[in-house]
């Protein structure tokens, strides 16, 4: 059995209140020798504090939630490290939901957390299909005073704090610097529309455009999902429309249309330049190192924490954080002549 | 604030103890029709049960920790996932621990496991530095009955319950596959040679080497540590030992070694066969897709939950399951003429 604070107070001989007041940092009229008796039999006795009785009364379970799409993507297993790594010297230990971008488990995923107590949620919900349900979750949460930040995600239907990346000028970033190789028939490969990054990169792709006075040809833009698979099948149609570079909506997109490209004899960049987006792990090792656009994966981690952090204290927090991308060029995108 | 069982009472004019039985799932004295309405009113009044108190007179929190060393691995992160998707169905939910390969990291995980209440402990602890305080942390979980299944790893020091792969057989795999394309010097890149999965791979390479009566060379083991740097730097000095093939101990390992080769222009596999272990994501994305020893990494983190739940459960378990590992075979392997 573990040994517990009334343990400690019988073998101190003082009452539990002395005990607890002794074992606790704040300021109390219990005298330095009276600490140092205490703990020192605390320690040799293992006595640990017990959360679940304390977060009863304080209300406060050291617990944050950090619900994802899908912890195998190199970028939020990032998100997840950089979290991490910000709330354990704060004391707190997240628990983790991975909801295959299931809309169902973004829901079951709040309710399992308000049910343990949760200090404060970071949400990135899956991407498409929620519904009006998630808005009453997030109103749930606000009236249970539990505070939830949206990583990575903005929604329209509810008016959340958030931290997201700068996703408009990502897609800036990449297109200009197609533009600048001298590319005019950009083809994208983009995430599912309704999602609002995708929406944002393709204002930046429009934004590029227009600087360089290139107008701008739907018949260039076809609509994926971020997956492997989708660069595959869809750089067929983008080949068929003569372009001469693909920017493709994430790095993983980017690997299928690589391969694609590869098997099919067709050079990159010699014949078709190839830009993603994330910057994963795995990108700088492909046979063409992939020019990409790098998501500050860890930092919307660690900021996210931060943040939470703040808000569950009542600290003044901005209500929406932007962290800019970087554009990273490596050997995949190459001038046209 | 929200809802408690005293509301739902009060609001349908019965005692709290009713109302519990109510909502349990338990058979009891409560009818049918008791039960439909409290249930109704509860759903009404947005009532949802509170973990902390339950736990502290059930003993269970329905948190389960998950300890690892890196979540960016891919390896860890499938592990992740699929424990993430055995708990779900069964009630329980995550909480992760990155540890960074850090043994002080390890304890600490193990001890805030306690502080919360965890029903069991997965635990990948890390692979070097681990010292007696290991023993003593899990020998803490023992005595307060919080069962502690080992991941992926094995102690020496301590008789704990584990779920590990087959390496020995991984290794043989590996070395067999070479050797039945005709290669004889084999070079290895293993990992901390204290680490167990780096022995028993270790063994598994001679043994294979003992069935095709290829004396062993100990100048063509070299020591790493799993990491893609490591590839990249020792590659060098087995092609000063004239291998045709050598094997990483890790797909990371692997892309460091193909990234040697390939700046180099020594062909993979015309010139050097290349195999690696784990089978990542990536692997099967590179210039050459990578012939590897692919890890059931899913299935790892699947059968820990279940098998931690049966012990959390008192059901009976053995003591170690061993998971076979397979091999991939593609382009990164030639026979050798």
């Amino acid at each position: 059995m573990r040994t517990t604070i009334k343990d400690v107070a019988r073998r101190t001989g003082m009452s539990v209140s002395t005990v607890s007041l002794a074992l606790s940092d704040k300021k109390s009229r219990v005298s330095a020798v009276t600490k140092q008796r205490v703990r020192a039999a605390a320690k040799e006795m293992n006595y640990r504090p017990n959360l679940l009785a304390s977060g009863l009364i304080t209300r406060k379970t050291k617990i944050l939630g950090l619900i994802l799409p899908d912890i195998i993507n190199d970028f939020f297993a990032k998100v997840a490290k950089g979290a991490g790594f910000a709330a354990d010297p704060m004391g707190y230990n997240l628990m983790l939901f991975d909801t295959n971008g299931s809309p169902d488990k973004d829901e079951q995923a709040i309710y399992a957390l308000l049910e343990h107590g949760t200090d404060g949620i970071l949400l990135t919900n899956s991407v498409v299909g929620h519904s009006n349900r998630l808005s009453d979750c997030l109103k749930e949460c606000e009236k249970e005073s539990v505070p939830i930040l949206l990583v990575d995600r903005l929604l329209d239907d509810f008016e959340a704090h958030c931290l997201v990346s700068d996703q408009e000028l990502g897609g800036y970033m990449a297109t200009r610097h197609l533009l600048e190789y001298g590319h005019k028939r950009i083809g994208c490969i983009t995430g599912p529309v309704v999602d609002s990054a995708t929406q944002k990169r393709l204002y930046g792709y429009h934004k590029a455009l227009k600087e360089f006075n290139i107008p701008f040809d739907p018949s260039l833009i076809v609509e994926g999902d971020y997956s492997t698979d989708c660069g595959y099948e869809l750089v067929k149609p983008l080949l068929m429309e003569d372009v001469t570079a693909i920017f493709a909506f994430s790095d993983l997109t980017a690997y299928g249309a690589y391969r694609y490209l590869f098997e099919n004899g067709i050079d990159v960049p010699g014949t078709v330049s190839l830009i993603g987006y994330d910057d994963l792990e795995y990108s700088r090792f492909m046979g063409k190192p992939l020019t990409t656009v790098r998501q500050p994966a860890y930092d919307i981690g660690r900021g996210s924490v931060a943040k939470l952090i703040r808000m569950i204290n009542d600290e003044p927090v901005e209500k929406i954080t932007i962290l800019e991308p970087e554009l990273v060029i490596r050997a995949s995108t190459a001038k046209i002549f």
